[in-house]
């Protein structure tokens, strides 16, 4: 199974045609769109994301994951080996998080190059061409390699990762590293801390663990993007609240 | 087949996990995402859609419905098998239309659970292995159930369930319930009764019979949700137009 | 393969239903949604943007290209086999250019109809099983004929025919036929000719040979169709720019 994670979102050929060059090496493997949205041109937020999203995969899938401005730039590109899982991306820190957070790597450069390889379109020539022949256990082409570290980015990173459908806020902290409050303070709002929207009154924010492990705040009946005024890469640091406080 | 029914839309990772849950488990099974966007949070109006596309469904076919505003709470599961075809989702309404236009029923709770369910995501927890399992021919975890009916509910509903790319208006009514008139009226504006965009003048407003049988109401070269100014839960009955009304 | 190529959007069941109808008839067939937001009911411009990705195409792979402003009129339907790929859809321009940079012609109308043909979705009733029959390799039903042409319409569309979601501006030029310069102008704007974004100033416009081969135009670091207020349709011709002009 190959799974998608992109920032290119859903105009135009793109995620169609990495989804072809994929399919015509490895016919037989099933292929997902994950993910569009990751922020674009953000591999330090979309790290975060990525990083939670790679925990929920099996052995022997492989993530394609192409949030790449630097594309046609000398940065390096990825095949890491994390727990059984692949992961296959540019060297520009997208993997940063998933590789500290593996008791088990091997980590890669794709030394193969296509006949053709455009400027802008590595996740089509190079990557998906990659992680199909990873995706039937053909692993030549590639050659073991140190990746670039980003030793100063925080463990968990307090910020806005992905704004969903629904103006969710998703953080790029897990939410098991949060300390124990029944309820969160959020620039003078109060924030429950709840299970289930039905937890929460209508259109009041609760946080809780979204359903990638990671800390979400959202508004019952609304949008909390739209009423925090938030997007990807705001900052959000959720305070303990002390009893009584609004 | 599976075929998604969402309100999800296309951000996150949310389709993209769904099917990746479902075809672990069936790998060999055709994973449709049929709509993302059904009305979010409405089961309500979302039945009558659901319905309408459940007829073009062939035996065997499984629909993996979630609108699923309770997630998380005591709400119960359902899949029903319908003249042939599963239905799987929550328990709250979103068969109701579905239910009533089947000749051959059988309905069950789902009994089975995965060793977790996240209290947001039971669409990917639950609802797709169900289907997966029920694509395959395995019929194991169900109990014999009775739904939850809303008989109160239309049969038809004369009201905006969906506004779709090029702003047509589709509601819940199916078009062959309509009268025969050549021409209605709504809120004072003519709208000729159609067969294809051509025969109505630029700008003119038409309704017709859409390709899953609802009553659909269009703007020939234009958006009949922008001049109207409606969206998806809004009122919308036509009249039968007098000769020489406009 | 097939790949569709539609105006649909992604909103509504569109898509879905057109896949279904196909992997019914070919369930072993990679069904992939190459482009779903083709110029809307713009065959003259769309053509442009097809006859590019056609040339990425593999021999037996088939495009299913649904722009049908003209669907359930008289309008005809049509099956060409151009140097080894199928391309199905209705004929109405979409595929003059296709056509014209094809080698090795065979065109044929659409002679087989399904029990049930709506009037406004020949993209489900119609085009997709016949692409899926040709996936399959089964050629019944098609009767040789000759397409409709447009002669007047140039090689080269100095428009732009998509917007991504970047904001850059693809035009129905080929890269190639751009006269040698390293800096063009537009509208006063000077655009420099890179082959990376890294080598533009941040803000600045340059062009480039993008990953089908087409001409487009992007702002490094921003959306140039929101600072030159450009959407697909409007023209967009360089001049190269003489030394020092800015």
């Amino acid at each position: 199974m190959i799974l998608s994670f992109t920032d290119f979102g859903w105009r135009g050929p793109y995620l169609g045609e990495m989804r072809a060059a994929a399919l015509r090496l490895a016919p037989d493997v099933a292929y997902i769109d994950l993910m569009a949205d990751a922020p674009a041109f953000r591999p330090d937020l979309a790290a975060y994301l990525l990083a939670a999203l790679v925990q929920r995969l099996e052995p022997g899938e492989v993530l394609l994951a192409v949030v790449d401005p630097g594309v046609g730039t000398e940065r390096a590109s990825l095949a890491i080996k994390a727990d059984g899982r692949w992961l296959v991306g540019p060297d520009n820190g997208l993997f940063e998080l998933a590789l500290r957070r593996s008791r088990h790597l091997r980590t890669f450069a794709i030394d193969w190059r296509p006949r053709q390889l455009s400027a802008s379109f590595h996740g089509r020539d190079l990557f998906a061409p990659t992680a199909a022949r990873l995706a039937t256990g053909d692993e030549s082409g590639l050659v073991p390699t140190t990746p670039t570290r980003h030793a100063d980015w925080p463990d968990d990173l307090d910020c806005v990762v992905h704004v969903d459908g629904y103006g969710n806020l998703v953080t790029g902290r897990r939410a098991a590293t949060l300390p124990r409050a029944a309820a969160f303070s959020l620039d003078g709002r109060l924030v429950r801390h709840a299970r289930t929207f039905a937890e929460a009154e209508p259109g009041a924010l609760l946080c809780y663990a979204n359903s990638a492990g990671l800390l979400e705040i959202a508004r019952n009946g609304g949008s909390a993007a739209s009423l925090l005024d938030l997007e990807a890469g705001a900052s959000l640091r959720l305070q303990p609240a002390v009893a009584g406080s609004t």
